[in-house]
């Protein structure tokens, strides 16, 4: 036979077990988070009629798409979950009702240039409350205490959400007369991380063409820090000198001030009013999450405020409030930065059940009575021997193996082995479920991202 | 702004939320029942490179396939779960442990002629195992327990397994000198639940061209049929004459004798000797799913014993088998049979919590012990006026609604109403809790789906 050798896409994560069970992992904690919030899960196709994907143009993004025809269809993979969700609240608008908080975990496709650490097929888990016509700002301010939560919960501590509001931003280049020039602005200040303020600042005067006066200006209002409610007091001296950006102050205050209400640490959120996110997109408050010890990643969670999520599909004023985790490339920097527990179990199985007599009957009742029990157990049936049989279960890591021989069958009991400590006991299957239970009820207690 | 007209393309399932939440628990009890005997989640691209998603050639299918090219890259979207794993298991041999199992869940694509209930985007829900060289029987012998376990954890009881071994079949056709025309003899067969016997018989004479005692021969063959002890003694007759045969006979006592051991009822098995599945494909058993009271749905869990899931990508002996579910076909039959159960919560949340002060505190530390305690909590804070949020909460299901006025603030504790009874509570927020969770214990103990 004429053999093709196998291979995987480049820029195409495909992973080994153990590795797609901590991936899984983490993808059901923030799955489960979100739906401990009230966010209700969605799917949408993968493909999408190009028109209706590229509807409000592609921008950057266009070149990346996956597009192609098939008979006279012009078909496009979705490059994100936002698109398909402002399609899918125009096309069902009559039959939502609003809020509508919806999640939605999936693949999205971009054809980027290669290279490592770079996903052309990747993950994203979104949420979004849209409204019908409007939405209360609180629903801005509830979104930090979802990320905190959904992070806190993976074991990530040491992290920061990052909250800037567009109007601030907005008020302020008007305020200034830079309206115009406040998208130039705004990309240039973007780079302040990388190449620092003065550099920033040389660039403001001789690339954007601003008077230094100006350009000064800017770098104040940019160097704003401080606690909450310095940031805030700093803010104040601005206020009457723009209507939007009084708004946009009042809803950060909104925001900062329900923070403690919403059980969000200080220490993990700051005002960073270089944030600016989406230029066209966001309309309100924006998020960044950063982890501290990792600033180098960027943003693991991200989103904002926009006011019009589908005006090229319908008439209909949506707006919404949203954010977004990049899934593969967040498993991706974990992975390489080793913060991936090694405590949690990723076999196939917690329990491995070795029949070592022809009767298989007595094996598969205490298989069903682990899983009865939620505990999932693997009935080994090769004939191989004892020596081959344990190093398969060494391998892949099972936590416990059962030896079922002729003695235990006699006496009705199992010999529970603990391959961690090398226990092994002799006891009834009803007590071999509860010692399982027990000991991955601790073992699962261990969070999936260490620090 | 120009409008784009918003649609789904064809053929591709999109559900709205409720129907969603019926869909996820679907799947997610196949997931967590695979998971339970031991299969470990793997996870594929979407994408191939088309030389390898078509190295075995697509067959029927291959005109099907969505297949395009991006820069110099010649690409296709899978169309079943098979190939991906035969690539994975070739490309990542040395890496895995076998026997390998693993269960994927996950949409392909098919373009196939739109018509109502077929789809060109669709889930399949598989498990395979693979063994390096060789695979025992009891492997075989153990997939109707998991065919079984899983429906009945769905709801389904009036179901069958059927099943066969291609070595049989293969045995036969040898002994009775009909190997060469094998498969068109199969192909006719095939049809007999369509068309009916005696059209069967004329077709093997006047289309196939056999004798008629020859096909006497088979419409004897295929009519075997009685309780389990009943077809076996009736296959024994024909031991000795073809040595296939007799491993087919030997294999399929294995599976059969294996059932009450394996906790499967003999009413939810039969043996099927009419039942041949992927000509070229199936080597040993092999498995069909049928509702009894559905019988025109056709299968939905088939799969079978395969001895070379790999060859044109490696030189390795990889026998296995699996079986898939063909969750979006199995989830729109469901649905339009009226057998999802409604009795199960569709709402975003378990609970809907309506704050009517300006301090949330009390609002989100009630949420937050929900939360804590595995329940769903939503958070309305839209500026609504009541009967406006209780319309919310009506109108999308919610089983509780918490309300939260000065009253409840003042006496610390939370007014839990009851939507389906209309009951409502003054209670402590950890009796709410307690009374939800109870609730919800109670109502999710029902099947999702219904006979």
């Amino acid at each position: 036979m004429e053999r093709i050798k196998p291979h995987t896409l480049s820029g195409f994560m495909e992973l080994l077990p153990a590795q797609q069970m901590q991936f899984e992992r983490i993808a059901e904690i923030i799955r489960s988070s979100y739906a401990l919030y009230g966010f209700t899960p969605l799917d949408t196709p993968l493909l999408e009629a190009s028109d209706v994907l590229l509807a409000k143009g592609g921008g950057e993004t266009e070149k990346q798409i996956y597009r192609f025809t098939k008979g006279d269809a012009d078909l496009s993979l979705r490059f994100d979950l936002t698109v398909p969700l402002a399609k899918y609240v125009a096309l069902h608008y009559n039959e939502l009702s609003f809020p509508f908080r919806r999640y939605q975990i999936g693949k999205v496709y971009r054809g980027e240039r290669a290279q490592r650490g770079r996903f052309r097929e990747f993950y994203q888990a979104d949420i979004d409350v849209i409204g019908d016509g409007k939405l209360d700002i609180l629903s801005e301010a509830e979104i930090p205490a979802i990320i905190y939560d959904t992070f806190t919960r993976l074991g990530v501590r040491r992290f920061q959400i990052r909250v800037n509001n567009r109007k601030l931003l907005s008020g302020f280049y008007a305020m200034n007369g830079m309206s115009e020039r406040a998208g130039e602005i705004m990309r240039t200040v973007d780079k302040l991380d990388k190449i620092g303020a003065e550099a920033v600042r040389q660039s403001l005067i001789n690339d954007v063409k601003m008077l230094p006066c100006k350009a000064e200006n800017v770098m104040d209002f940019m160097a704003v820090k401080g606690t909450n409610d310095e940031v805030i007091a700093a803010l104040e001296r601005y206020r009457g000198m723009d209507a939007t950006f009084d708004e946009g102050l009042d809803e950060l205050k909104c925001v900062v001030g329900n923070l403690a209400a919403f059980g969000v640490p200080e220490e993990n959120f700051a005002v960073d009013l270089t944030i600016a996110r989406g230029l066209d997109y966001y309309t309100g408050t924006v998020y960044e999450t950063t982890l501290l010890d990792h600033p180098e990643i960027g943003s693991v969670c991200s989103g904002g405020r926009y006011d019009d999520l589908a005006g090229y599909y319908t008439d209909k004023a949506l707006p919404g409030v949203g954010i977004s985790i990049g899934l593969t490339r967040l498993f991706y920097v974990l992975q390489e930065q080793g913060m991936l527990s090694d405590a949690l179990v990723t076999a196939p199985a917690d329990v491995l059940i070795l029949p070592m007599t022809d009767d298989l009957g007595f094996a598969v009742r205490t298989a069903t009575a682990l899983r009865d029990a939620g505990v999932r157990a693997q009935l080994y049936t090769e004939q191989k021997k004892f020596k081959a049989r344990m190093s398969y279960a060494d391998r892949l890591g099972f936590p416990f193996v059962i030896l079922l021989g002729e003695d235990e069958l006699a006496a009705g009991r199992v010999s529970l082995k603990n391959m961690a400590s090398g226990e092994q006991v002799l006891v009834t299957p009803a007590e071999a479920v509860e010692r399982v239970r027990a000991a991955l009820a601790a073992a699962n207690a261990a969070k999936v991202i260490k620090e």
